[in-house]
């Protein structure tokens, strides 16, 4: 499957949740598959995820989309029956406005200029989108981790506007935990004397290497590493790298500061901590939801997932709940799982709606 | 109690598990309570203690000892009981020779100089400074976490000298996901242009940052701060402080590097990193053995402490074990627990030995 990422300028003012306002939002978009009226699922991506979530740009690609495993002719969300969506956030760093973006009244990026955005803000510019695409109605909102929050955030704003939301791997609020790890990240990023100069390589890597430790799980750990050297028999009894996870850590840090910006980070990882939905009232407006936990998930776990479930039905909402039995920790919805794949699709293809 | 640390020089050729030879250690050391021959307890400390376990230096500290909680007449250690010892660790920055030490035959600082240390060689230093003190045998031997190691590196190379040993929330080996977690804090120092001039502060104390989280619990972080704002009723939408548990963490990280070497740091956590005695083939000396851990611990989990009492009990030697239920994360042993120290004290003062 070869696509290519769109972009379109939603021209005019964007009021913020904190207040403020942008001027013509430009946003990176994907679709995958023929409209027919009635089949659009909208895709929300994760903290470090972009449009291009499925397919490759050229044959040569290396790499697919980040979520080519779930979706294309077939799969669990299938491009022969759906016309799917999937665009970069406000705030993030491939293609859609954000704070490496050239702000239009200085000419410059925006940086730290950029304006405070929370998940709302995300998702207002995603039923943006979709008015630009013209499409009133989705027959599927699906996301996990911050892209499970956009879903909620969706039936929470836009409740009449999808007749499924599926939640994955994800919180009605983020707790303390995740904000803390959060911070440690953000710590780095800022501390990091090349900050200002807009290119923290050290920090983003510290805060990629912490986070990335969370989307894993200790039996993950264990069955990926054990405690397995790297590239010998012995201990080297130095200050260099001993354990293979700690050069697979290095290396998804190293990794991560090639491919994303360091303000951006900052933003989103904010924009995750503000998010609360607790006190929403939410409205039945017979959109029906699926929330999805992965058992060994430790950042957003079953409970969490189960405390979303618990303000839906209280709500009114029709809502089927599953506990995916799995070992690989929160990243497990990106993952080659049978299992996950067969409850999307059974969801999206059968939900009576 | 007014208490001091004491200091003695170990002279000679001190050979290291890496094949390094240190000459001439310096341990800083305290004593409590008076000496009868057979009523001696040595505390190992954990990864940022010290050899002030219990009292005061004198009357105006705002701060006792690290585990005055459950040092002093009449507590779970009692010290109108027993003769109670604790030393700073090898490669510790209180007292004892570590890399912020001279190095004597250089005149200068060893810094990353000094030979790396793993737990064995603490613990070896250890006994050498028992032989000091003229202790043949120790009623018991106590810790927790890195202390905790320590205990179960003194059963393995020392099970004649002690009648008891109380590993507390500890594992057998180090586990992949602490490895990772001691990486991004070492990655962080090195990364830290500062470290080479000898004060990354920055970077110790983000590895500060990221330890203290798995230092505590989930549930911790829900009951300590939720998710409370800083001195505010409202959000600021800026990219300051927000949440209470962002302050409290870099008040902990910062407050860390004005008492904490950060060369200290990276052989201390490597030398926890290389502990496994999984394959040891520990002897019954007839040694008892009382393993504790704290239910909410997930640096080193109840499942982890079973896997000592595992191989304790293959090994023949007696061993009890308790599973304290308690909120507070692996550091409830550092808290105002008393079922802790009732279960302490029973075994210290009750085990028939």
């Amino acid at each position: 499957m070869i696509v290519r990422t769109k972009s379109v300028k939603l021209k005019g003012t964007h009021k913020l949740e904190c207040g403020k306002i942008l001027k013509d939002i430009t946003v990176a978009y994907e679709t995958y598959g023929e409209y027919n009226g009635k089949n659009a699922i909208l895709i929300m991506h994760a903290l470090s995820g972009d449009a291009h979530a499925a397919g490759k740009h050229k044959k040569s690609d290396k790499k697919a989309g980040w979520w080519n495993l779930y979706i294309g002719p077939g799969k669990a969300i299938d491009t022969n029956k759906f016309f799917i969506i999937c665009a970069n956030v406000l705030g993030g760093c491939k293609g859609t406005t954000g704070p490496a973006s050239i702000n239009p009244e200085t000419g410059k990026k925006y940086k730290t200029s950029f304006p405070i955005i929370t998940i709302k803000d995300m998702v207002n510019v995603q039923a943006k989108l979709l008015d630009h695409l013209k499409i009133e109605k989705l027959h599927a909102v699906v996301g996990g981790s911050m892209g499970g929050m956009q879903v909620l955030q969706f039936v929470a704003s836009y409740p009449e506007r999808a007749k499924l939301a599926i939640p994955i791997a994800t919180s009605l609020k983020q707790p303390p935990q995740a904000i803390a790890f959060h911070e440690v990240g953000r710590q780095a990023i800022t501390k990091d004397p090349k900050w200002k100069k807009g290119n923290p390589e050290h920090g983003l890597s510290i805060a990629r290497m912490v986070s990335h430790i969370t989307y894993l799980s200790e039996e993950a750990m264990w069955d990926k590493f054990g405690r397995k050297l790297q590239g010998k028999n012995a201990l080297s009894y130095d200050l260099n790298t001993e354990f293979q996870v700690e050069s697979y850590l290095k290396h998804q840090g190293f990794s991560f500061t090639q491919r994303f910006d360091a303000n951006s980070y900052l933003y989103i990882t904010r924009a995750i901590d503000y998010f609360d939905l607790t006190k929403h009232n939410f409205q039945n407006t017979g959109l029906k939801t699926f929330v999805l936990s992965i058992s060994s998930d430790w950042l957003y776990s079953t409970d969490a997932c189960k405390e979303i479930v618990n303000k839906f039905v209280r709500s009114g909402i029709n809502t089927s709940f599953v506990e995916i039995k799995d070992d690989s920790g929160h990243d497990a919805f990106l993952l080659n799982k049978p299992k996950i794949m067969k409850v999307i699709k059974g969801f999206i293809e059968n939900a009576k709606i």
